[in-house]
């Protein structure tokens, strides 16, 4: 069962799977989440679509690195405009696995850049097996 | 063990949970989070702070009223300025559960108001067990 939430204003709208992707692709923070015996844990990271796919950058001594190694996780992405009270959210859910360099996309520019000082050679990418997303039109 | 994700560019600071309860206390809009079989769900909601916990207001007839009538849910806000490369995020870890009429709190502007057109009459309040904050200052 998909999450049917009504969020946000009237003329709540379902967006297509391409729009969806067309979103993830024009953006390049977004929120991962995985769960852990406390349940969900949501954090920002930075990321690049690589052909249908979420690919993020993190520091590999991070929890987060520990969890997505492998496993199910989702990324979400989103804007809100208060003042018109409208927005859209994207929902991306996968499994996560690390990917060695050899798998990562060839051009530096299409590759994630986290923007942290330190660290970060661990590679992970979210294979998605549902995409779904809103939009909130203003009243 | 905290998520320690080393996520933005330099002087990357960890919060008070004081600081954490101030940006909850002063945005109206966030995410709320569960997991099930699949994994992480993860879409954004209207909220308040109530007392040090967060009150949300759905719709009763959704997905995600049935997830949050009791158990594990996150709660998740935070603010990025692309130019800048630099941000914030709050992760509240708790409880959720569906909260009666009689425990919102007495005043109309205290409670949270969905923008969403449609039937919004149930409530969930997330009990934090766990609040962590992130700011990340330009380099």
């Amino acid at each position: 069962m998909c999450p049917d939430e009504r969020w946000f204003p009237s003329h709540l709208k379902e967006m297509s799977k391409a729009e969806c992707l067309e979103l993830l692709a024009s953006h390049r923070v977004g929120r991962v989440a995985y769960c852990d015996d406390l349940g969900p844990v949501v954090l920002p990271v930075n990321y690049v679509l690589d052909q249908g796919t979420v690919l993020i950058q993190i520091s590999s001594q991070s929890t987060l690195a520990h969890h997505l190694r492998s496993g199910s996780a989702s990324f979400q992405i989103d804007d809100v405009d208060d003042f018109n009270q409208s927005g859209w959210s994207v929902l991306v859910r996968g499994d996560a696995v690390h990917v060695d360099d050899a798998d990562l996309p060839a051009g530096d520019e299409d590759r994630p850049h986290a923007w942290a000082e330190g660290e970060h050679s661990f590679h992970v990418r979210i294979t998605p097996h549902d995409i779904s997303g809103r939009r909130l039109l203003p009243a």
